[in-house]
């Protein structure tokens, strides 16, 4: 039985940026005063692996340093592997809160589907884990988590002391804006949007083509304001409460209608 | 202007299993009384890709070959990226159905959010294309599929004639058990369950630790009556209405509740 756990939250943290991400250093920053922290992150980034798994390859874990009590372990898979391997293998007991990120880039919207910082949060969220993630709307290396961070604390706190409902998880986003320009926080619900793909085309010095994937993001409803969009583009940090129940239930009556003679 | 286009509908397959998948080939046979065909499939197995695209690396795909009037291109990415690059490369118009599978085993209950079938389905369903996902509950390469076969094609023929709700693609899962033994399909909401995970750990040559992920399915409410694994345990084909929308709507009001004060 571990003593500190019985008085301290266990915390796991993950990202999908890699291990060695800035933005994982202001995610402990936001954690920090409330618990006892572990790290399991990939070793190298893993943007856009949504909630994949590694099957067909064997998963490894390395311990790579305890630091202000801490203890991070890299791992060779996906942000949802490094949760599984938390669970069912580094940690002793059950965390009492799963939180991802700091991601380098906004989860808003559509975005949530590719995302590897959102898939260990729903990961979590399935093994009956309250969990968080949070984004930072600016895609660079050095961005400036500091408005992130500091709102990141306060909606953790709250979710600490409230809870979060049964599997239910939170997307979070954080417009890229300094703290004094953040209007407040919305819970939100997710714009429906989508990336309209432009592959850049290439060829290889052997002549093979090549694409690399690029796009926009497309809003199909910029005039809603109830969307997680609508609140980052005018300066409010987003909350989105995340369904794993993925069943369209108002269409179940419509499909029973067109399959019944079937 | 295509003229074949005009008449019969272009229907773009693939799959997770990739493009050599005994699965494939009975998908096409599914679809191919109904309209022109176009494959674009993964050139290796994707399985647990879920929602994954290919950022950090380049993407390639190949013509492999054209059969019975059906151009097959492998891709040497998740399924996602096939969607994405059939798209928005190597389709001269946009389809009008995406159909993904026969997977070789059950993408019912929560294997929904890890599956690579299922990743394509949800794409083309962001794409705003009626999109199906065929699994059968049976991960054999040998796995017969007549039964999925039969039904899949019926299934598929009353969405070619009503369509699908906007934002909204079928997740089919069919029990493997003789086409006489199936007592029909039942229209159902995703079960609650998870993946109870127990990683295989062994030690490689080097001394090094690595481990292999392996798990039995946990249904959360096995006596309830409506979901897609009681369906399949009873012998019936699933078909759950899946959303891309993920917000809990019924959380929203309790998280600007805990969060008013921020």
């Amino acid at each position: 039985m571990n003593i500190e756990k019985q008085n301290l939250p266990l915390i796991l943290l993950t990202n999908d940026d890699g291990i060695q991400a800035k933005g994982l250093e202001w995610l402990i920053e936001i954690v920090k005063p409330f618990g006892k922290i572990i790290v399991v992150a990939p070793e190298k980034a893993q943007s856009g692996m949504s909630n994949a798994i590694t099957i067909h390859t064997p998963v490894r874990a390395t311990f790579v340093n305890e630091k202000d009590n801490i203890k991070f372990y890299s791992c060779n898979g996906t942000p949802v592997d490094c949760i599984k391997l938390g669970l069912h293998q580094l940690l002793d007991t059950k965390p009492d809160f799963i939180v991802s990120g700091i991601n380098h880039g906004s989860n808003a919207s559509i975005s949530i589907i590719y995302s590897g910082t959102m898939g260990a949060v729903i990961e979590g969220c399935i093994n009956g884990i309250p969990s968080i993630g949070f984004s930072l709307s600016d895609y660079s290396k050095v961005a400036d988590f500091k408005a992130a961070a500091h709102f990141g604390r306060k909606i953790f706190q709250k979710i600490l002391n409230h809870g979060l409902p049964k599997y239910t998880c939170l997307n979070v986003n954080v417009p890229k804006v300094q703290i004094e320009d953040i209007k407040g926080i919305k819970v939100c619900r997710q714009a429906k949007g989508a990336w309209k793909e432009e592959y850049d085309k290439r060829i290889d010095p052997q002549n093979g083509v090549y694409y690399w994937l690029t796009g926009d993001f497309d809003n199909f409803e910029p005039d809603a304001d109830d969307t997680d969009e609508w609140a980052l583009r005018n300066n409010y940090v987003s909350i989105v409460p995340i369904s794993i129940d993925f069943t369209s239930y108002t269409a179940i009556e419509y499909l029973k209608k067109i399959t019944n003679e079937i």
